[in-house]
């Protein structure tokens, strides 16, 4: 758990897995620095992009963590959800991101994805091993949003 | 073009993304380098491995190189296809994988995944743009399998 929770922690970006409008698995790397213990996990992004747009049809997605260099993964399994309110917005607002959305904090086109896990699957050096909803349950028991840093 | 065969050229791992039984998006990284062109792309793994075993039953997936330094990602999608002939497990053979595959390069746990491309999308810092079938023919046109390095 505590191997878990330190890649998670130290991640600055993670792979955001979701459906096309034809079935097909697509992958975008997203930062993805602000988390709620080990399920959930905050990203910013452009609502027109292709993967919020699809997202909205089909929230089901998968958040993979990992670190080359002690060959561990982390790939958790759950729903994404796009939130448009302003708690979100300012959570992650960083100085500089109007480079991105010109309309700054409420431009229509800046949106917070939020990934909520409901299992995963973790690999490390020592082997591999499921992570239950219980287990997610349990560890993030009173966990507050942390990040982004 | 260029930059996109360089994007693929010097990647040492690929984000490998397909279904699970429940129909979930699910990723894992992979070493990713032996290629043909930019479409196709040989992966050694675990027969046994979670993504082996669901690419069997469904070989919809994508792959996705990024080089987050230049802000860069491909993902192309496509398919899987588990390859268990001589030709492919030699070619990917390295010396010290018999720490994974004891039984050598005939070891039933090691196979070779192909993954070929039907099409893609790339980011970059200059903007996105779907890469079509029609885009992936031309350039891979008499390409010929190069690496692993």
């Amino acid at each position: 758990m505590e191997e878990i929770k330190a890649l998670v922690d130290n991640a600055e970006t993670a792979d955001l897995g979701f459906l096309d409008s034809e079935g097909m698995p697509q992958v975008r790397r997203v930062f993805c620095t602000c988390h709620k213990g080990v399920g959930r996990h905050l990203i910013s992004t452009n609502t027109s992009s292709m993967h919020v747009q699809e997202l909205l049809k089909n929230g089901n997605a998968c958040l993979y963590f990992a670190d080359g260099d002690k060959f561990q993964g982390l790939c958790l399994t759950g729903q994404a959800v796009c939130h448009q309110e302003s708690f979100y917005r300012e959570k992650l607002w960083h100085e500089g991101d109007e480079m991105y959305y010109p309309g700054g904090v409420t431009d229509e086109d800046y949106c917070v994805l939020e990934f909520i896990a409901e299992k995963g699957r973790f690999y490390g050096n020592l082997g591999k091993g499921d992570v239950t909803s219980e287990m997610l349950e349990s560890w993030d028991d009173g966990a507050e949003w942390i990040g982004p840093a």
